[in-house]
């Protein structure tokens, strides 16, 4: 993978990035992004948990559902989530600091698989995260542009 | 199924929700539970909605699975989800209101599997989902208690 | 749902049948097909199970994405499967006659939603399946022919 | 991983296929086993395609799930399969020679994730798999003998 690939990437994560009141309301942080790779954190804040004090696993998707788009929009080509599976292996509490980390499986002409895995800060594995992306056509950035 | 169960279905549900800042706070309501079965609906909020003002899938993974918790806790029997997958139909927008209608396909001893349709105001489906529940042991609510 | 429409569901179920080696080979038989619907019996031969007496759940999972694709092809617009996921209920043993009922859950312009649901002989659930659907063009019958 | 926990996966492994009617019968053959992974072939007979000449879904979905079985499997704790998604890239024909690889991705105390690839005799992607394990209690082989 060539680092002007990786650049097209930052470049288009960046275009995502801003104005998405999602994953910036959750406090998530974008890592690292590469060419079919992105790297976000999300702390587990009082308001994502539930009645016993563990994380909604909502919340826990929806991290790992953001390095997925971001991992499967790195190629400047517009695309979308089609459906996805997660698997909770452990749950997550308050005060907690969790990284997603989601790479391509395989990327057709429209269709893709990425993983993404979900882990807490003392790296034990919170979620598994498979999803299904579609191209829909369009780019995120001008490739022109310097 | 008898109006007893639907009766502990909901004193089960208000359980639940008391103290679920997650629910609470993406302002969520409980429309209805029965045993097997719960509604809950969620406006879609400015701060849910990425850069093109479509709501994260994120967030539309969380009401199914916020009333895919509550119908598989309908029985007074702790239980948890092992996992899902969702399928996203169609987009949402800011200011939708979505509803999540979560059903029972299969209860074992342990294990269960729900579906929870997700659909907006003009009941256009917004997502399938499946999830697979594991029961954990204890209860919810005293059932001796009047 | 007209009986034209049903009508066209049985002529491509035809089609579909004629010269598919693995449904034949499997001993299966297409008990009834409509318009996104279609049930498909198969008997648990003594080649599907493994050390255990058990069926292979791939056998269980043929079943089922049979009938998908039985169901999914209905409207006579070539389709096929793009996944799937199956959840596996209850063990299946030599001599057991499964039976698979696909429906549509949710059929858009070019994908689909379908579940199939396998029962043994005594209507035990042995598994749930789903399905995504993916219309790819061409048609399987000419509808003009009488 | 040592080379005694490999070589415990490989008598759990031929305890398993022995007797293993449909793996045998489905000309599958057990390249390799190690802990928490597992190597399988098969060919595409004329008896798994369908009118069209390509293999029947099903059948690499029981490929994939083979190689799952003997993986999961391999730590010599009797294991079953609860569920599993499989998403199918490409498409495979008459004569080509499968191979899937699964490897384990998350084993916990009684639950697992397991990925399998099949790919083709050209090393093309045919389809991504994920399961989910369950250990059931039991033994294959009995670790004490020599």
């Amino acid at each position: 993978m060539s680092s002007s690939a990786d650049e097209l990437a930052r470049r288009a994560a960046e275009a995502m990035w801003s104005g998405d009141h999602a994953t910036q309301g959750l406090g998530m942080e974008l890592v690292n992004v590469a060419q079919g790779f992105a790297e976000i954190t999300m702390p587990v804040r009082q308001e994502m948990v539930n009645g016993h004090g563990i994380c909604h696993g909502g919340f826990i998707f929806t991290l790992a559902d953001s390095a997925f788009a971001f991992a499967c929009n790195s190629r400047n080509q517009m695309t979308v989530a089609a459906g996805a599976r997660i698997d909770f292996i452990k749950s997550a509490k308050e005060g907690d600091v969790l990284t997603a980390r989601a790479r391509v499986v395989h990327q057709g002409k429209r269709t893709g698989v990425y993983d993404a895995q979900v882990v807490n800060q003392a790296q034990e594995v919170i979620a598994e995260f498979r999803g299904n992306s579609a191209t829909i056509g369009g780019q995120l950035v001008d490739e022109s542009a310097s």
